[in-house]
């Protein structure tokens, strides 16, 4: 059996992916998700490997130390972060996995597996994206102009990326999306087994 | 505007390919389809760059000698023949197209022209290959077995192909290489006119 893909997204602040990522969830449940460790305690009924991953601060500082966690975050005092070896356990187990990641976080983790499948996800226009922004209606406008500059930063590193997605409408995003997991499902790479079964005998 | 893909499909006598690439013109009317050069004389009301490009035999021979035909083979005495250029103009207007060549011709035009997109189309199992060439029910047993040894001879060039896709059914077939193409024409190199646009302001 061949490995499943490691697919990783990535886009500016407004550009739609989460919604992008529900739809594509939607059309492949087969897909696997990656669970985020954290430092914070568990609450109420969450179990460790379930909804997150969980550790002390000390053994998270650990996991940072030896490349384990290709990104993380901190929130109201808390570590969370994408592990690395359950990622690589899905994959060698067949199953494809779709990763929302910040742009420096899917760099690094093809850096670490060359074989991960980037994705960056662009807006149809720079206007379009001002208006993604504002039309949250919960920012000010240097919190706007702001994002903007990152958001150039961020897509001046498309060109490291596989594959440019531009997100026209929800639908036709995710369906390109779909269509470069199951071609880069047909590499001769992937499916050098076919190959040899058929010459096997 | 970027670059039309050239997508170059071969596989071994029997697999399919015919039906596979019928299928996939009425999936994709769009798609330019190439023309050969022959050095055969108009009949009726052909045309010279309809039907064919017409070609004395010495002109024949002297596009051969140029580089200028990917592969040709030689039937009732007249050379025909795949040209490289009208590829070449047809992807530069934006034109995908799509090509039936074989396993040499393929790698050939992936030499002479990188960025061409090779599949190579695989049978089921070798088994399911025999009894498609038996079952045309037109040739004797050891024709067959010598198409069987030329099967393998090929299948075993299939790691030089950028895609590998097994013709399960012409449906499935046919949905895998429309998805590859469609990945293509996401990758960086081809949509970097998108990235550039956006950062132009």
């Amino acid at each position: 059996m061949s490995n499943g893909l490691i697919v990783s997204i990535s886009g500016p602040s407004g550009v739609g992916k989460g919604t992008v990522i529900a739809k594509l969830r939607e059309m492949l449940p087969d897909c696997g998700q990656s669970i985020s460790v954290t430092s914070r305690a568990p609450r109420g009924t969450e179990q460790d490997g379930v909804e997150y991953y969980f550790r002390t601060r000390e053994e998270f500082e650990k996991l940072i130390a030896e490349g384990e966690i290709i990104e993380y975050d901190q929130y109201v005092g808390n570590y969370y972060g994408t592990p690395l070896t359950p990622l690589l356990t899905m994959s060698r187990g067949g199953e494809n996995v779709l990763l929302d990641l910040t742009v420096a976080g899917s760099l690094a983790l093809k850096e670490k597996f060359d074989e991960t499948v980037t994705i960056f996800l662009l807006p149809p226009s720079m206007t379009e994206l001002q208006n993604r922004l504002t039309g949250r209606g919960t920012e000010k406008e240097d919190v706007i102009e702001q994002r903007m500059a990152n958001a150039r930063g961020e897509i001046e590193s498309a060109p490291k990326f596989d594959y440019v997605v531009t997100n026209r409408t929800v639908e036709q995003a995710a369906e390109e999306i779909a269509a470069i997991m199951l071609a880069e499902s047909c590499r001769y790479q992937r499916r050098s087994d076919a190959v040899e079964t058929l010459l096997a005998k």
